[in-house]
């Protein structure tokens, strides 16, 4: 049988795969082993369930340190009428956890005990009085903890297919057991394939890809509480990637080929499996991920044929975690006997439209916060080969097959990659880029808060902050008739808005060039030359409204420019064109051009402001925002970038 | 300086502690260990922020199999206009994941391309046309994956203090990255004492003490991020305690010395810890766990007097973790630095009254579900030595000092243990009690459902049905004018619910006794003699109306019985109590008598039900009860139990 990328749809290819594992005996849990009861238990599944063996406590203890007594013999004792009793035969001394005596049933705490000697005075060492005196009567079973308080012989403890946490273990030695009967872990074999893939720490050259889907994909199986066994890169080759299914075959629960699942020259993965076994689904209608191949393979072996699952995954790494995620994970919690993970979920409203294909389950990251009284998601790039996405993403938002998108303020739900309490510690901030944005995420992640920022331009910050979907803006929009920043536009986009604009840092535009700067340009001017190719900015952000306004005070226009409609939408995306060659030169600022080792000619010096709704600004959420840059640690790193003048940072321009 | 059990809040004890830390240097990241970056990274906390080395790409990347143009030389193909590039000068064949060649600026996917031979005829292989005609231009950078796309160097990749997950393995190595800077794992010495205490697997008597709480503690450090050393039970001695203190004071970051720190006469703790070092606390006002010890010891080295900070954990387990999460968790996240442990809090309507003693911050352990549309929490039972209550707990309802308590119905802010997803499949049984609503948890667990049983009795559990406070109960409640079961209720206690009612099985009441019936119990009139002790069940529970039943029959009354008001809540306690010898007999169930090894004498056979609101008798939630209840495996299991007639088994009786 053979299915060459035919997308079908998750769920189908989800219920073929069980399918197939139940047919070849393999939907169920794998096996068990018997663990010492220590520490290293911790987060294992348990493949039996627990059943108290003793009951704990397993005889009567006492509950605090005092004396054993009978409670019929201390009925009737009150403050001006005491009732002695003698000890040995009517009271013994007992330590917190001592057995109760045979025929006695309660315990007065020493503290409610007068102890006396022979002549029914006072005693003051408390351990060997010879009678003592009581005040106040107490019940049978008083501080007493009867025998199976806690639990009682053939209770349950844990069900079979709970996580082994920190108390549980407590409780199962209380329950009498010195052991735990535990899922053994699933393995699974991760076979990186691909001519072009070089190991981590290899030098690079054009062309060489980091391998890298191996690492996650193992820490995805460990993390979902399988073993992974990492297998050295295959080059695109039938026969060595046969050669390496087989050997991993052998003594693996499931094999994972990455990539070459998709149907190119160089993709062997299809056929491999479909040399060894037999394919049962290749191509699932998912985006990102579309190429993933489902298969089992035919082992002869002493005992008959022996099946093994094998998926092919698709070697874009966002690609190749969601495929984990979708059929991995649900087969090893089957193996090791848990439920699947479930996210938890939120309802989040979007930030922005999304276009989606109506034929796939639409996989969405997005960054996830709360401003005021709305659960804000914002959509990250949607690149298959941009696993900072996923680092990124607080959640994701699975738009079904035949839904077309989702629009702007739409309320969808999320599935949650992070704990609702760090959402509440989001600062969403919004507009335009400088990469002192990421400095301040690194300091304020010291201070239990994380920043997340999207980089829309000045003004789109402005509308965005307008629109209640973010805390703070990072702006430096120029205003061509009275060359100030920011400040003239707030009646414009914020009219209804009480706002704290503050300084972060003055800085330097000017010319990211190549190194030696050799097309020799000298000036703004220069860019109308028929032999350079500019990179310019987005609409709407301030580093293309100070180039539109500097070019019309010499006289020239952006249509006189190559490259001109070429965009990107920040400093480092300017500066990564121009080192890359895509560009010869674009407007930017000094530390873009350092982290990428290119050349700076500087023209301009403008104000970078964070504009802030004064409801945010008194929030308990910002306050280390403004700690962060007071702090002379912050200010040494800013100095320490080249470009920035810090002389008026946290200037406090409006606030009203 | 000695503050002896002056019980100081919370809050305050922790400042000290921070203040004491801040002394000694040691409130700040321990230090940092460079790891290879491979899976084994997981869950370590970054020690520093990881900047991009490289971008990601580093080279302009093709993003699909193709051909390398430029895109000036497409414009203007149309389908009844194509155009033919030339291949080698103006096309160039392309795999995904290639470098674009120098001077091409966009990509054709190879499914848009006719490949021409030299007669411009269409060729059969792909990779050696002579030329290729398209039908549609592309825009410059099209399917291409610029330099950057992903992360551009220099750019923050992930904060310090982060902890790694998979996918943030894979962008560390994306960056240029091939090991990661990682906090170094605090190391904490747990030290048990006590003379009573013996190691888990110790055959018990009377008196001895299974050593637990070492392990949860262990387990919590380890979940924690730190490393958990073990050391052995040392006995009750001033000077074992001291020399085994001094040890463990050698390379380790924390000392946790359990228990010994109340104010007894074999509590050397605090002895301990001030002839070493400083007493800073000694006592927090904390329900339970109130005798904890902070203290700092002092260590002369050749470096001078190191100093490492000793907590006197309280004995009783429940003490002891909780203990470990208000004081141990905050400093291991500050050693490794991580934010502090934060869990997801939900509003929650509290099932029963408790109350709180108003100088403590009292921490009540709750399970908690959802039963229609209100999140409950029901109290779990309040004693500091029954580690059950924290296995069952799916969360924990704070009261903060000055509060006295809280009322049915209040709702009040629950920290949660588990997911929230977790709690949506919470089934709420409550009532009477039986064996076989254990076995039932054990046979939901495997479908995906969590069982949670409160016992308060047949008529309890009816009322609590009236009041939404639970999906079902078990019921067992006679009728002595009609001798019917629950139906006659019914009106009675839930006047406007539709309801369920469906037999889950029908049992034999009878007597148990010590091994061999040693005082001769023949009847139930033999309860009136004076030789004998009776444990009775509690007010409302079923056994109870039976018992009061058959004893109206035979022209008697619980006023003639010795022990009749001594109560217990389920058959197990009852058992426990025979057992243990507090009484000479009770009424129960024959499972119960098995489990403890008792003597059963049959004297009734009776039907237990279970009643369910129609409501959640349909919801999705409750569908795998009837699936478990209707299936052969157990049904078996009940079989195998003594006293157990499945005949009836899952036979509706009232569905209206």
């Amino acid at each position: 049988m053979s299915v060459y990328l035919r997308d079908i749809p998750i769920s189908q290819a989800q219920s073929m795969l069980k399918r197939a594992l139940i047919e070849a005996d393999l939907w169920r849990i794998l096996g068990s082993e018997t663990l010492p009861l220590d520490e290293f238990a911790l987060g294992r599944v348990l493949a039996e369930p627990v059943w108290a063996k003793i009951s704990s406590p397993h005889y009567h203890a006492s509950a605090m340190d005092g004396f054993a007594v009978r409670a019929l013999a201390t009925a009737g004792a009150q403050p001006t009428k005491p009732v002695i009793l003698r000890v040995g035969p009517d009271a013994r001394y007992i330590d917190t956890g001592d057995p109760l005596p045979e025929d006695f049933n309660a315990v007065i705490p020493i503290e409610n005990v007068e102890p006396l000697d022979a002549e029914e005075n006072i005693a003051s060492r408390l351990r060997s009085p010879v009678a003592i005196r009581i005040r106040v009567g107490v019940t049978p079973w008083s501080h007493v903890r009867p025998m199976g308080e806690d639990m009682v012989v053939s209770q349950l403890v844990l069900p079979a297919g709970h996580t082994l946490r920190p108390v549980d273990l407590g409780a199962i030695a209380a329950a009498g057991h010195d052991g735990v009967v535990v899922a053994r872990k699933p393995r699974v074999a991760i076979l990186p394939t691909g001519t072009e893939l070089v190991t981590i720490g290899t030098e690079l050259t054009p062309g060489l890809i980091l391998e890298y889907n191996s690492l996650v994909l193992a820490g995805q199986v460990r993390s979902w509480g399988g073993d992974a066994i990492r297998y050295p890169i295959t080059p695109d080759d039938f026969d060595a990637i046969s050669l390496r299914v087989m050997d991993a075959a052998r003594g693996n629960d499931l094999i994972l080929l990455n990539a070459g699942s998709s149907a190119g020259a160089e993709d062997f993965s299809a056929k491999v499996v479909s040399s060894l076994g037999d394919i049962l689904v290749h191509g699932v209608a998912v985006r990102p991920g579309h190429p993933v191949i489902l298969g089992m393979l035919r082992q002869n072996c002493a005992e008959g044929v022996l099946k093994v699952p094998i998926i092919g995954v698709p070697g874009y790494p966002v690609s190749s975690a969601l495929t984990a995620e979708i059929f991995v994970e649900p087969m090893i919690s089957k193996w090791i006997g848990r439920s699947p993970l479930e996210h938890n979920t939120e309802a989040v409203t979007m930030t922005r439209k999304v276009v989606s294909p109506a034929g796939d389950d639409d996989y969405i990251r997005v960054t996830i916060g709360r401003v005021g009284d709305r659960v804000l998601a914002a959509p990250l790039p949607r690149g298959a080969g941009v696993i900072s996405s996923l680092v990124r993403a607080d959640g994701v938002v699975i738009l079904p097959r035949g839904v077309q998108g989702v629009d702007a303020g739409q309320i969808v739900t999320a599935q949650l990659y992070r704990s609702k309490a760090d959402l509440e510690k989001t600062i969403f901030c919004i507009g335009s880029h400088d990469m002192l944005l990421d400095l301040i995420a690194q300091y304020l992640a010291g201070h239990n808060r994380r920043m997340t920022s999207a980089n829309v331009g000045s003004q789109g910050g402005l509308i965005a902050l307008q629109r209640g979907e973010a805390h703070l803006a990072g702006s430096h929009l120029l205003d061509p008739k009275t060359g100030e920043y920011n400040l003239p536009y707030l009646s414009k986009y914020l009219p209804d808005k009480r706002v704290r604009v503050i300084v972060l840092v003055e800085r330097e535009q000017g010319l990211l060039l190549h190194k030696g700067n050799p097309k020799g340009i000298q000036c703004l001017g220069d860019l109308t030359r028929s032999d350079i190719r500019f990179i310019n900015r987005q609409r709407g952000a301030g580093t293309r409204v100070l180039l539109d306004y500097e070019l019309e005070k010499i006289g020239t226009s952006g249509a006189e420019i190559h490259g001109y409609n070429q965009e990107e939408y920040t400093h480092l995306g300017v500066a990564a064109a121009v080192a890359s060659g895509r560009a010869d030169c674009g407007l930017g600022i000094a530390a873009a051009a350092r982290a990428l080792a290119l050349e700076f000619l500087p023209l301009f010096q403008e104000r970078y402001d964070l504009v802030i709704p004064l409801e945010f600004a008194e929030s308990s959420l910002l306050d280390p925002l403004f700690t962060v840059i007071d702090s002379k640690e912050f200010r040494a790193a800013v100095e320490a970038m080249p470009g920035y003048n810090i002389q008026r940072m946290g200037q406090i321009l409006v606030e009203a």
